[in-house]
């Protein structure tokens, strides 16, 4: 047995018990027990049977290492575990283990055990967005006038709010949950087909115990089985990439605003949070590390995900094998990266008063658009951008306010006295549909 | 100017066409001349300055060549675009030409004109599943009770119909429709944010001029702009991606079948077509193969997708145009792997003779669980098993059929007849459910 | 803790063993001695101060879960690893104590530790190699001269023989052995800098203390160090994925030639080996699959591990993080993949007979070229093509032997006699240099 | 035929033309030629059929619309070359047009032609590589000794040298060179295997012709041919891959010193270029964003070449096609990647004034360490590393510099008197071995 040594990042308690060794065979014990319930309802197994399995569901009777050993020659889990769960049952009552995994095939319980699992660790990631959502409004509400400079291409662009720019992530979080409950609504299904997907061992009784078994689990029956046709379970994966693509969004923001030459926002420091061995001024980001490492991750192993689609015929050969290890990574991934962004949100720390004097530190160029669209309305726009342009430069040179340059401009000053240039270079003015595009997020319009 | 040498492969004429530079520009002159018209509608462009730009949509006046010289200058081609449009129309008429691009930044013209072309991509993609549907389902009415082996991990099992496989297939594509029409719903959004997200440049205006503009283009106003938010980009290439997944799968399948020693289905072979240029009697699998390799690229350009979506602030530094070439490219990809699939769907050759000799080879094998199924219910799953495990590898290995091997077995003939044994045997009696998962997706049921 | 419940697939015992986490940190414990005795040797730590680390590589002293606890707040283990490691040797010696991890950071000693887990990894890996060369190496000379179809596009071609088709891989690994050892010989280099590279404070013995470190270690003493520089060991993930890549392309044609219907090579089987939960007559390709799943699977983390590269500054955010699990899995995986290949070549099973009657079943069409080739020197490659693509179309619709058509081509008999046409499609006289090739990798030319 | 948009950014003149189709079809050609020279060389062809052949490499003679619209059919390009081909020569010389691509296959022109475009490829990478080492050595030479922040976690740490930060660049080139020259001495070499790599249709010639072509090519003649071991192509995208990763962390580093925040370095900024449509005052990072965009894209392409590694038999089924676009795209990446960094450096600008300034501003906390170091030896190192974070945390809240506030420690007083601290706190003092590191690479010592 093996074990990663960095969960402690890469995952949560809560996702990692989901996909363990144990839980998985608790959800494997839950599809035979439904099964055996299922066939049971039809007269096709020992009246009973069902009771039995399902007092063993949580019993952890399994020898985990004889499971393992026997796997590696197998292939997969299900055999042995069959094997051992016969055993077990028939040593109490011989008649009732005969129709245990009848009419199933190892990838029907392995699929199916993965769903439940899946069900489990999206109810995680649900409540911890729903979390996330609590936090960023409240955030949202605080910060909708707090104006700080806009970036773009890493460079300073007119002014923003902090309420705005925490708004992109509440409204990518809001189209999240949409897209997590829709692929969940596709991919919680019964995978039931038997050796090949016609269940041909039930003879004609095919359709009534896996609708039995569905009903049982609380799962969707299927059209048919989808034992090679692998997009819903893809689908999921990738919507929890999207959801983990903008949390990096998140986080990138965050670190970059935490720079101390910035020192706008900072995720929270506490002592012994984020020290260094050797140096003893450092608080580093390592929730936004952790996000960040999380995003760097997930798409390598979407990539694999896709890949592993065209599995042949009516059982793959390794591709499936190719999903056993890098769907659970996705899920673990994703709830770390969930779970930091709380962190990040909740106990954001945010400096207006140095937003404000980084703004004013840039001369007022970041508001240079402003001056040039009032220009364009005498001159064009074309025209406008070419002057300010110009204003631009020689600020950046002399180190002078920009509205000291335009003021020497004859062009612009042809048409907008000096108050009109202070004002249009206020950043505090210029925000325009700031406000309105939150209270969009925020429901209130 | 580069060009690809592989579009004959990797493209459609038609995807193509949308995503190149003639098309973008047509679409980025839509975006401005939607911004003129609804800054007329507020006053605040030139009367007729809208109509001017509507008919220049069509005009293909841009120097392209210039336009690729300056974009390498200024990183994107929406500069040197506005700097020719705006050259354009102020030599036709002045005024109008002030306002043009006015409130809008560069991101805001690439990114709609983006959607827009979406937006046709999307269509082509909708009409070739339609089609591709049509085709599969006429095939699986066809082969319905087509009976054929099962296989898993490329190993024999018990059989199918070729119907029945086709059939997961086709109910794959309706999810997809599904997937790619909720996708479209949640992308076909407008851009309009200008320099930093806010339309200040367009004072209180914002809103008005942004929500006109989304009416003329018939796309959804958002919320907010989404210049750095892009999961809804991501997810449409996304759901192609999944699309080719299936697609992949289906090829996949075929190609197998195809195999000399197999051979119970093809792809279409017409002269000229597969040959080889030394192997006189090839005829080789192009659609096939072609359909594989878009499903092999297209993941590595997800993952690109995906790693790019941390795009700082408000404009990304590198991520943003780390998308430019790699959308259109899952684009061109999933048109290509459609086209093929229906071109093999539509002229698929299937063998019945062969799938049935290939079935009769198997020395009942195939249906070795049948027995198992049957004898289970006499001395329980795992003792019937075992017995069918011993009797099917003496039939391997004195190349006997299975029926015979059984007869001579006293843990069977004590429960089943030599006539019980040769019915459990038959390949076309062991079906299952099938038949009812195909009226299932059909619709029939 | 979690654990991953598919290392019976994904793993080798030694190879989790080398990455887990009391490996690491006997790893980590070798770095901080070596450090220790390089101080003392300069006079800057307590005399015996490295003794008593020394002593401690193997104690396993740690308390893991604390380790855990406290490296989630901390971001990496080294914090938390440095904090025990100095209050049990102050426990002992106080002086000696003081000067643990003295002018090093967190990330010299994690990624110090690295390259001496890679270093027991690669060893793995190439004893691995060799064994499967010295298997492969008797396969061949045993299978040099077993003539089989070749086959294309899936499609029969010409003949090769077994051993030719294993020599393409035999010469693989010997590139990859070459490989591998340039890899190493770049990436077995300590990581030394303290906080950002300039081991300030070591004031000037830095260079001194480094060099002493390698020297004990058995590492290169880098130019300089290369906490961002990540190229070395990217370069040993790739040069793993190209091995992968190899033994995925090797176990896909074992899988094929293993189909019911071509039945010409099969990886052992044995009772237990690859049964199937419900079909008793199974012998799954448990190891060409879990080759196989190997190789879908390692494409996903190389691009991760590139993806990483441009970490920020003197050390990344995120980045370097996104390492951490990625690199042990991309080891596990090629452990795993070498055993399997291993298995499948020591215990190949051919079928000369089948191989025979595959060929003699194709009608003498895979030598179609044969004749070609014959004709082209009286008629021209283009003519002589034409003629024999006309005669292969016949023979695959009459299903009569190419030769029995030939015979009735004027075209042909002007040219060739019947005894000529006879011995042209004899398919083990149409092998080329098939053993001169084979010979040349058996170093016998 | 289509063409990509944004060639401007994503390639170079230079590397579009060598993959374009143009110079594929001349290198077929040249694999043509020498072919039939090869062949008369052994009497196998007509006299003078190689130097009609020889005339006609540069004649562009092809008629490219039939070229693609045909390849369509056969799945390649190298069919209908070649009956063009042959056309063109029988219309000149019947008897010269007879042996035209004898003994070879399709694969065997486009992998050579391949080989001779990645030769052409990897040239101009060198020379970019050559021209790049040289731009760096000068400024590292010039900035050896301007000091500046060193940054972890993008958190501020001691100082370190601009000239340090390039030397890791300038040195991971000098491994990349290494690198791209073994991968090439793997990579040149001649395919040339016929139908499925046993050269059958010409007898016992082979070898003869094999290597008579590769030296004619100035390419090696294999051991055997490597039509579906694909190792030693995926290395040469694995190498550029790396290359590519070392300069995204180099284009990252500057776009980080180029914020307006940090204003220490920036990409060379001329009017016009890196301008905004709407932002007069822009001067945004083109050519940083251009590499960094590279470096997101590359690693996805890796992944998609790995993946297309296991090919069936003797050629694969759409995973060979995979490769047609991707690698090229390697290339043109690669390319620009290397182009932009080399603008960058040839014209970066550096703020001395701002990194001392900047430095300044850090109130001492970055050389916290150096005072730990040295009260280290008088408390021990964990005992010093506590005094100072306890300092640090006390400067960053009061906004005192770390001096002030040491010298009010009794427990740093008692060891260090008020010079020792102001001393121990000069950034410029605490640069340890960044000389030593800076010459070494510059080879210096």
């Amino acid at each position: 047995m093996g074990f990663e040594n960095t969960d402690f990042l890469f995952s949560t308690p809560e996702m990692t018990e989901i996909f363990s060794l144990p839980n998985q065979l608790r959800a494997m014990m839950r599809f035979e027990w439904a099964l055996t319930c299922a066939l049971e309802s039809q007269g096709m197994a020992e009246a009973g049977a069902g009771s039995i399995l399902g007092s063993l569901i949580d019993a952890e009777f399994f020898d985990t290492s004889n499971l393992e050993r026997d796997a590696r020659e197998s292939g997969n889990i299900a055999i042995p575990f069959v094997q051992q769960l016969t055993t077990k049952v028939s040593s109490a009552n011989e008649r009732a283990s005969r129709t245990i995994h009848l009419g199933a095939t190892s990838q029907d319980v392995l699929d199916t055990a993965l769903v439940l699992q899946m069900r489990q660790g999206l109810q995680l990631v649900l409540v911890a967005i729903n979390r996330l959502k609590i936090a960023l409004t409240k955030q949202i509400e605080v910060h909708a006038e707090t104006v700080m400079a806009g970036r773009t291409w890493l460079q300073p662009g007119p002014p923003v709010t902090f309420g705005l720019k925490l708004a992109g992530t509440l409204a990518a979080l809001r189209r999240h949950q949409t897209r997590i409950n829709a692929a969940a609504h596709r991919a919680f299904v019964l995978q039931f087909g038997g050796a090949v997907g016609t269940l041909a061992a039930l003879g004609s009784a095919g359709p009534e115990v896996s609708s039995e078994i569905a009903r049982i689990l609380e799962l969707k029956d299927p059209e048919l089985p989808w034992h090679t046709q692998r997009d819903s379970l893809v689908e999921i994966a990738q919507v929890l990439a999207l959801l983990v693509g903008s949390l990096g969004k998140f986080a990138r923001d965050i670190a970059l605003l935490m720079q101390a030459e910035v020192g706008e926002a900072s995720e929270p420091t506490t002592d012994g949070r984020g020290g260094s061995s050797t140096m003893p001024q450092k608080q580093n980001p390592v929730a936004c590390a952790t996000v960040l490492a999380c995003a760097a991750r997930v798409p390598g192993l979407i990539s694999t995900m896709l890949v592993a689609m065209p599995q042949e015929h009516e059982r793959g050969l390794g591709l499936w094998q190719a999903e056993w290890e890098t769907l659970p990574q996705v899920f673990r991934l994703t709830a770390a990266a969930l779970a930091r962004s709380i962190e990040i949100v909740e106990g954001l720390l945010v400096d207006k008063t140095r937003m404000d004097s980084n703004l004013d530190a840039m001369l007022g160029l970041p508001q240079a658009e402003a001056v040039s669209a009032a220009l364009a309305q005498k001159v064009g726009r074309s025209a406008a951008h070419d002057i300010l342009r110009k204003a631009s430069f020689q600020s950046q040179e002399t180190r002078e306010h920009l509205s000291a340059i335009l003021k020497t401009f004859p062009e612009v000053t042809a048409h907008l006295t000096h108050a009109d240039i202070d004002r249009l270079l206020q950043s505090h003015g210029y925000l325009g549909s700031a406000q309105h595009f939150i209270q969009r997020v925020l429901g209130d319009v």
